[in-house]
C-alpha cells in the first residue's frame, strides 16, 4: 500500500529548513509497513501547490501534506487543497471555538489571521478535534489526504496519534520488512566496499545501502518477506557475515549511537566514567548524557578550555604544559589522569587539540587532537590528524573519544594514530 | 530562471536519512538568485526516478541531481539517467583512470562494483576532472542535469566549485531578492502573531514567513526586486519596526545564533565566562566553542553531573544539597558561584535541573531547571518549568541559559519563571 508526502513552504525549496516533517512521517509509515514512493517539496506557490496534490491524487493512496496552516499570509494550504479537490472553502465552527478557546488562555484576542485558521474545504475532518494541535483529512476518489502543520512537534504528534493509527486500520496485511542498521567507525567507503565484495552472490535478496554519516559509515541490511521468522533469520545470517569481515570497526548492528554502546558496555563492567574536555568543549558530555539513565555511569568532568583551568582544576603540571604544549601526548594523559582522580571514577579521558579555523602551525596544523585515557595507574593517549571544519574535527575528536572508551573495554587495538 | 532538485534513494523515502543535500543545493540556489520551484526524493527504483527525471525535464531549465552514484547494487543513476534521456551507457576511460588511481593510493585492488563507477550516459561530461569527487553533467533539449553523489561533503564540494560557478555563468540580469531572518526567543506563536497584526498594509510588498526552530522562533523577510539598494532599504525599515514591536525577545537579525550573539556582547565588553553544568551535561560548552574565536571569553567550566563533583569541584555547600536539593536555586547560584571562583572569569553560569525521562517528584517534576548567574559578589537564580522530551529539555535550559548572559550583559530583565 503505497502513498507520498508533499511538505509546503518557501523555507524547503530556499533552504532555509531542513525537511524534518517529511524525513519524520517517512520514516514512521516505513516502520508500519507502509511504502514511502515519493516526497516532493514545493514552495507557497498555488500553481506548485495545486500541481503536487493532483499529482498525488492520481498516483497514491493516501497523501501526507504539512505545512502553510499558520497564520502569516503565505499560510494557504486550505484554500489551495479547496481548489484542488475542487470543493468550496467553509468556516469550521468547530475549529474557530477550539481558537477561541486557546487564544482565550494565553489572553490574548482574536485576530483576522487567527480566523483565518478556522476555514477549510467543504467535507473536511477536523484531526484531533479536543487537543491543541489542528489539521484535517478529506477522502476523495478513495484516496486520503491528510494535511498536518507545518511546525514539526505538532506534525509528530498527528503522525502518531491520529494519521498512524487510521491508515493501519484502513490498510492490513502488509508484507513484512526487515531492516539491520549496521554502524562501522574507523574504515572508509571503498575499504568497505572492497571487503564486502567477498559477499557478492551470498546475501539472496537482501539488498544493501551505504550511508555516510560524518564520522561514521552506516550500512543497510533490507528485506521484504511474507514471514516475519523467516526475514529475521536471513538477516541475522547477513549481519553476522558483514560483522564477522568488518571486525572491531562495527560498533552497533542494532541502531544504538556511539554514545549509547559506550553506554551500555560501562553499565555491563559496572564502571564510571569522567571527561576533560578542551577542543571538543563540552560535546562529549552533552552526547552522554543525552542518553536517559547516563547518570548511572557518567559522573561528570570538566572543560579546560583554557590553560589555566588544566593546571587548576585538573592539576596538569605547568612543565608539561610549557615543554610540550596544551595540544601534545603527554597533556592529554595527565588531563584524563586529572579528572580521574578528581572524581574518583575509575576512567578518565581527555580531548586537547586544535579545532580552527586559527590556531594552527606547522607542526601541529588545524586538526592536529590528542586522547588520553587512563584507568588507575594506566594511562595511554596518541594523537591524531582530522580534516574538515571547527564542527566536524570536534566531531571526529568525540567519536573517537568515545570509540577509544569502547575499544579499550572490550580489548581491542586503537585505531592508529600519527 | 527555475529549476529543481531531485535526490534519490531509498534511504529518503523510508525516513532513514534526513535529506540534507537537497536542503544545501536550495539554499545555495536562492542566494544566489537562482529559483528552486520543486524538490522531489524519490527512492532507488527505475520507474519513480525515470519519472522525475522526464517531469522536471519538462518543466524546469535545470536540474540537481543527487544519489545512486555509489557502489553497492542500488546505485543505478547513470543507468536510469542513460535511459530517461535516451541515451546509451558508456565506459568512461578518463573516469577509470581516475577510480584506479584513487583505489591505487587506497592500496586496494580494482573490483566491478568500483567498475561499475566509470560508466556514464553518452555525451555526459565529468565535473571536476582533477580531483577526487566524481559527478557528471547533460545538456538535453536546453536542460541542464548535473548528477552530484549522494555524500553530502562531495555533492556539497561539487555544488560550490562547479554547479553553482557554471549556472551563474549562464544567467545574467537576475533580480535581487533580499532577505532578513529575526530571531526570537521567549514568545510564543499566537502572541507574535498578535503583536505582528499591527502592522498589517504596513509592510508593503515584503512577504512574512514564520518558523518555529525549537525553543526559539523564526521570522523571515523576504523581498524581491530591481535594485539592491532599495530593497535593502525597505527590508531595513520592516526589520526595525518589528524588532521594535517584538522588543528584548529579538535576539538576532542577521543570522546569528544564540551563542553568537553572547559571544559578541562578551568581546564587546572585555567579559570571560565560565559554565558550570549539571542537566545541560556539556551542551552549553559546546555551543559556546562551536563559534570560532570562543576561547577569546569562554574559559570552559566544570560538568557536575553527580552530587560529588557538585561540592568537590564547584564548593557547593553539602548543607545546601541536603536543604534544598541540587535542584534548586541556592544550588545553581552556588555553581555558578564556584565555577567562577576556580577559573577567576568575570560571570560564572550555572544550570542545575532534571531532564528525564526518569527523576521527577511531584514538587519537582521532569523539566524543573535553575539556572545561576554571578559577577562578582552579586549572584541570581531562577527555576524553570520546561516540557518536552530529554533533549528538548536540555536544548531549552541551555538556550535559557545563555539568553541570561545575553540579558544580563544588556541590562534587559530576565524571562520570568516559576
Amino acid at each position: 500500500m503505497y502513498g507520498e508526502i508533499i511538505t509546503i513552504g518557501n523555507e524547503l525549496t530556499s533552504g532555509r529548513t531542513v525537511d524534518i516533517n517529511s524525513w519524520y512521517a517517512a520514516g514512521r509509515l516505513t516502520a508500519s509497513g507502509l511504502g514511502v514512493i515519493r516526497v516532493t517539496s514545493v514552495g507557497d506557490d498555488v500553481q506548485m501547490v495545486t500541481r503536487a496534490l493532483k499529482r498525488a491524487h492520481t498516483s497514491s493512496r493516501f497523501v501526507i501534506v504539512t505545512g502553510g496552516l499558520g497564520t502569516t499570509e503565505d499560510d494557504m494550504t486550505c484554500k489551495i487543497a479547496a481548489h484542488a479537490l475542487n470543493r468550496p472553502l467553509r468556516l469550521d465552527r468547530e475549529m474557530l471555538k477550539k481558537i477561541q478557546h486557546y487564544i482565550d488562555a494565553q489572553g490574548i484576542k482574536m485576530t483576522p489571521p487567527l480566523e483565518k485558521m478556522a476555514y477549510m474545504p467543504e467535507g473536511a475532518r477536523m484531526l484531533n478535534p479536543t487537543g491543541g494541535t489542528c489539521g484535517f483529512s478529506i477522502e476523495d476518489k478513495e484516496v486520503r489526504f491528510y494535511f498536518l502543520p507545518g511546525v514539526p512537534e505538532q506534525s509528530r504528534y498527528l503522525m502518531d496519534t491520529v494519521v498512524l493509527p487510521e491508515l493501519l486500520g484502513l490498510y492490513e496485511a502488509l508484507p513484512v520488512m526487515g531492516q539491520r542498521i549496521i554502524k562501522i567507525y574507523g574504515m572508509n567507503e571503498p575499504h568497505i566496499a572492497e571487503k564486502l565484495d567477498q559477499l557478492r552472490g551470498k546475501i539472496g535478496e537482501v539488498v544493501l545501502g551505504f550511508y555516510p554519516r560524518f564520522p561514521e559509515n552506516h550500512l543497510t541490511l533490507s528485506l521484504k518477506g511474507e514471514d516475519n521468522a523467516q526475514v529475521t533469520a536471513v538477516l541475522d545470517r547477513v549481519e553476522q557475515e558483514i560483522t564477522a569481515i568488518l571486525g572491531t570497526c562495527v560498533f552497533s548492528t542494532d541502531g544504538q549511537d556511539m554514545e549509547e554502546v559506550v553506554g551500555r558496555i560501562l553499565v555491563q563492567k559496572e564502571m564510571t566514567l569522567s571527561v576533560a574536555e578542551s577542543c571538543t568543549g563540552g560535546l562529549i558530555g552533552h552526547r552522554l548524557t543525552n542518553v536517559p539513565g547516563s547518570s548511572q555511569y557518567y559522573q561528570g568532568g570538566v572543560v579546560s578550555y583554557s590553560n589555566r583551568l588544566k593546571t587548576a582544576l585538573l592539576g596538569v603540571n605547568e612543565e608539561t604544559l610549557k615543554r610540550h604544549g596544551a595540544v601534545s601526548a603527554k597533556t592529554a594523559k595527565e588531563m584524563a589522569q586529572g579528572v580521574r582522580r578528581q572524581t574518583g571514577s575509575h576512567l578518565g579521558l581527555a580531548t586537547t587539540g586544535i579545532a580552527g579555523p586559527e590556531g594552527g602551525t606547522r607542526e601541529k596544523p588545524v586538526g592536529t587532537v590528542y586522547i588520553g585515557l587512563c584507568r588507575g595507574e594506566e594511562a595511554l593517549s596518541t594523537g591524531y590528524r582530522f580534516s574538515g571544519d571547527r564542527q566536524q574535527i570536534k566531531q571526529q575528536s568525540a567519536t573517537m573519544a568515545l570509540d577509544w572508551i569502547r575499544r579499550y573495554l572490550s580489548g581491542y587495538s586503537f585505531l592508529p594514530g600519527i
